[in-house]
């Protein structure tokens, strides 16, 4: 039951199980990994697709020969492990040109360059058959709100990102934009730092239809906010288009832990929300779970291995917990008094006027607070009842 | 200089002064205020407006008779005073009934009543004038997920605001809603935590073309992010229709301090934007400067008045700095310097195809990446002018 | 196995059932509770102790002969019920005289009164029986810097304790100072932040003696500090003197949700210290476990009584899940791989002289670095483990 | 007046403008700088000393003869400079061996290689004649609460710390040893986290007395806390032995931005408490002011001299604005409005006995508490008046 397979569409960026553990104060601790090899293990563990940086597999000075050998190696790859390749992204965030970002970099050459480097592997990804693009505009920021004219800053991202979607529709690709929020790091503040910033742009693209969101768990809770609210929020705003499933602890720097290593509490009603829905609206999430965080820098090769399965195996555990919590009578007696499905019923009735509901004294005048107002709904008895599901304590 | 005069617009919540400093941990401190006499005394400080929630003015339970009389003397008050009664709000978060929320309680009786709640105090602020509605919706929101169904709990919250927003329309009203974001407190998360999350659901209304924001300072650096960024993304999706002005230090509860008395840089750089607007978008911001703000409950009714006067005088003083800062040459050179000018240029020119660019090889191929990879920005040196100019050590 | 018995020595706070739910934003929401049912409510649901502040059965203006019958009726209640009264402590936060503190506050007189009403409740809580006697100076603290001589505010702290811890010692009460700390709220920034502080201030007192800690786990959290290393570190310097069990999720206000509803990891290495000890130091925690937390305000009484068993149950089902961690053979094969009992071993020889150390060249110039730098810990994979036991997924 | 001197005691360690601006995300953007150059740069500026960790001028893996080179070379530039080599660090945390900690790592073989390297330094330290030591254990923590065995973990750090400081003591060096805590980063949690759990570690060590604090603004910033609290509980404990001078935004990633450029407020209170020292308790702090930050990436070489001057710019404003604050009659006025000099006066008085004060009413039962509860302690006039002085709005 623990063991993934394919059918669980668990996906890894080579950046994950590749990093070699170089961190803000410290040098590499792990030999740098061969991408396809990474690509043979990650199969061999249960895992069903795959994602990579441009980067990752192509080192940012090589020549076109070496870039398309390495793209031909990566087919064969592909073909041979049956692995799906189902996300690529660009990096625009290592190199010192891009210090200052690519879309929002100050320096107009930059921008070009920048946009550059993505389109050419917007065509890289619709060759390789992937159908997200995920762009996380890491260095797209300030440390000081003078040196960016922010509303001008806010033109160029949706400039870029406008190019790149249409670019896409233009040529046809099968393919649609993630964006990646996060409210800091590597820069001090980062533009579009959450998941509502993001969304709130691609409502002012021109080309937003096919731009999304990649929301990952880590982002959101940095800037202690509820991760699950806001899959929620991007489900209902039909944007949910990829997911970085990764786990933090509060606000500090990018911890990449294992999913469920962190908030789990949290990661427990995340994969509830993939696997349920909501009980309004039922059915799984389809994409891909997609996992972004890195092996401790204190586990060497083994640990890599170790900590990539870990992630599969602590989703399906919190997925037959999820099940088994949504199917307890008890559990869904709870939901009833509740009033959980009450909230799905509109305020207003399907034939009432706002006429006659201003009207309506039993309503607002008549109405007896007493009731509502001494309502016990509940919730810690039902919420209770989730711990006790995720810590296996029922059923 | 720095005594406040009706043409700076500056305006207070009735609440805010009225605060008789009980807190979670402790009793009232303070007496109540007559709210009338507040008035009174804010227009001799120097404000030029306030604002309310009904109850701050009409208790509860006041009977519809005691209501009128309310009402007509606070309108008496207005006409005595000329103070600008500019925006209008309800209080759906103190009464037991509204324990989980107004338009996403999950109990209907709660939601029709809340709506009805509102609706009231849409007529009485079109009564009195003002121009803004602001909707904080503090009890929407959960401390544990299964408690909502999250989709349901956007529909609800949606339907709620449309509802709202197409009365104001139908009535005729010049009146504007203004949704106030907070991350948390009262309730673990509260739902539209951010100025991203209520933008991004605004777009998805009927109604939202009367729908913007109304931001507070705190509530956005309660969730580590950078206000003044919040309020760009906001203009740029013009969208802010009202501001709430005070002093938080960081994620903790809601400090509600004097404006300025938190983050003093970030609070400058808020000045700066709302009357130098940005570099290639100049132009003051038009609407009330607005403090939301409580006297700390150490002070007594004195310390209130010093507080409210310390409010007027902290942002005149960071106007003075915003305003000689813009116009030092060597502010004027270091921004140019940094590139801050370079930024409102478009990324693509203004003749260019998308297909002339893809095929220029100068701007990826024949770039020389050295000259942008090394170029100094410059930005520390920007912000120690800045610093400079705020801390009155330059001009 | 998950029922509480007497044996769990399981203690709750009056104030946690008995809090009417009256928040920073909201009015009560529940009806005060009787405290003596309270204490027979919670012997029925399997409680061994509780604990009170003097102002939760003695309200602040109860006349001598009122306070007296009400200590009468406890007494009673005691003897009645077989409870253990096992901590008190002084309400020094709720009333405006303590706005600014009380072993602290600028105000001399309210720094004697504060002591006044601390010592009398010392006596009372030698009279009931109890052997904890708790201090948390939630008012003890600033806003701002100024506001404060931080020495002497100190100094006053110290001679504060130091007064009451000596009138233990003088009275030859059986009883121990819990000291309490915490970073904020409701003052913005409360002096004796962390379980850190509060050590290293008993360290310098005269009476320290007598004096140790009573930490709260979200207390420690709203800090983004863990909660189980502070433990640890109070253990290590043998000042434990009694503990708060209770649920955050970091840094924002004060939640006090049910232990184990918040960072649930952290609860269960937290019960896992207190049933285990230290792998170097085995041995349970032998103090009261006892809960200081807040049914949520979205519940009525039902909820109050469900919420205090829930917290019971999840201690139960942790330490359960805790002592399967530590029995299972292959995780004591990962903690023994990860050197995890290496750490206990000296860094130097027993007989090792610092001489002889520093003329061995095995260890520095002739080690070979490559075994350390590339040894696989495994850290990881001894998270998993302890996660697949929390989660009941193994044995 | 803004032109720093060497009077002025400023000090930088070289990695700080050494950085070369490689992080968490990216390659490095700048060049490494000669670690003599940098002397002679900081010099000019107006620096007083500088500091070093061992392998910001000796590289790991140098020879012994190249080490005595280096070195030679340090000696002939602080002879040629003046400057003064006040401190001096070890670098246990860059290397893959310390990735697990140096005196607390699980590997028996790391700790003690740690060890020697410390001791080494220690040797170096005294020969050029720095009399402060600073240990910054960064890598001593865990991401796991089960990876250490916490009892043990703090016995080898207090092992390993008594162990250096019995050196130094043997060995007559006029040395002291700085700890400088951090709650988080590069690990999820840091032992010692902060300003108080290193106060309450050292009070435990046998040779404690040569044992101190060297406190990073940003660290305890990044915990939520106050860092001139801390800084006034560490002088209070006599611990204060060094500071490390910079910015941060509260928590998040470890900023190191320019002292000032951060939380500014509070970098003037910390000035205040530096220079002017407490008001019971007046005088200045005569360590150095030193500075640990780092030039943002997105500038370059000119960039890092600028930043440089930056710091200590910005901490002669802040001594300018806090002098005249303390000057200024208006604001001695309101501090003993305030009761501000109230607080140096026992509680108890010089003669008073426990036995006296408990018997006396006026104290407790006939005190009428109207006084105290109405007190207007005026500390947001207050504070409205240390900001108008750092605005440089008054005077």
């Amino acid at each position: 039951m623990l063991n993934p397979t394919p059918a669980d569409k668990f996906s890894f960026g080579l950046w994950t199980v590749g990093w070699p553990a170089r961190d803000q104060f410290g040098k590499a601790s792990r030999p740098d990994l061969d991408p396809f090899d990474s690509i043979r293990k990650l199969k061999e563990l249960g895992a069903w697709g795959f994602t990579f940086h441009d980067n990752d597999v192509i080192p940012f000075d090589a020549t076109p020969a070496e870039r398309d050998d390495l793209i031909c190696t990566l087919k064969k790859t592909i073909d041979e492990t049956g692995m799906v390749c189902e996300m690529v992204t660009t990096d625009t965030f290592a190199e010192p040109v891009f210090k200052d970002g690519a879309f929002t970099s100050n320096d107009r050459r930059v921008r070009r360059y920048g946009l550059r480097k993505v389109l050419r592997n917007v065509d890289l990804a619709a060759e390789l058959g992937a159908t997200t693009f995920v762009m996380w505009g890491g260095r797209e920021g300030a440390e000081y709100d003078s040196s960016k004219d922010l509303h001008a800053a806010l033109e160029r991202y949706a400039e870029g990102i406008d190019t790149v979607a249409g670019y896409i529709k233009s040529q046809g690709y099968d393919l649609r934009i993630g964006l990646e929020p996060k409210p800091n790091e590597p820069r001090g503040d980062i533009f579009l730092p959450t998941i509502g910033h993001a969304l709130a742009f691609i409502q002012r693209l021109d080309n937003g239809d096919v731009v999304g969101l990649n929301p990952e768990t880590g982002h959101e809770q940095m800037a202690t906010l509820n991760y699950t609210h806001g899959l929620a929020q991007a489900l209902w705003s039909e944007k949910l288009f990829h997911i970085d499933l990764n786990g933090q602890n509060g606000p500090m720097y990018d911890q990449d832990l294992v999913f469920g290593h962190g908030n789990l509490i949290s990661a427990f009603f995340t994969v509830d929300l993939l696997e349920n829905g909501f009980p309004s609206k039922p059915g799984a999430y389809e994409g891909a779970r997609h996992f972004d965080y890195k092996t401790s820098r204190t586990d060497h090769v083994t640990g890599v291995w170790d900590s990539a399965l870990a992630n599969m195996r602590m989703y399906l555990i919190l997925k037959e917990r999820a099940l088994a919590f949504r199917a307890d009578p008890e559990v869904q007696e709870a939901l009833a008094y509740a009033g959980v499905h009450e909230l799905a019923e509109p305020t207003l009735g399907a034939d009432e006027s706002l006429e006659s509901f201003l009207a309506d004294p039993s309503v607002y005048e008549g109405l007896d607070l007493t009731g509502p107002s001494e309502r016990n709904y509940g919730y810690v008895r039902l919420h209770q009842l989730a711990v006790e599901h995720l810590t296996g304590a029922r059923g």
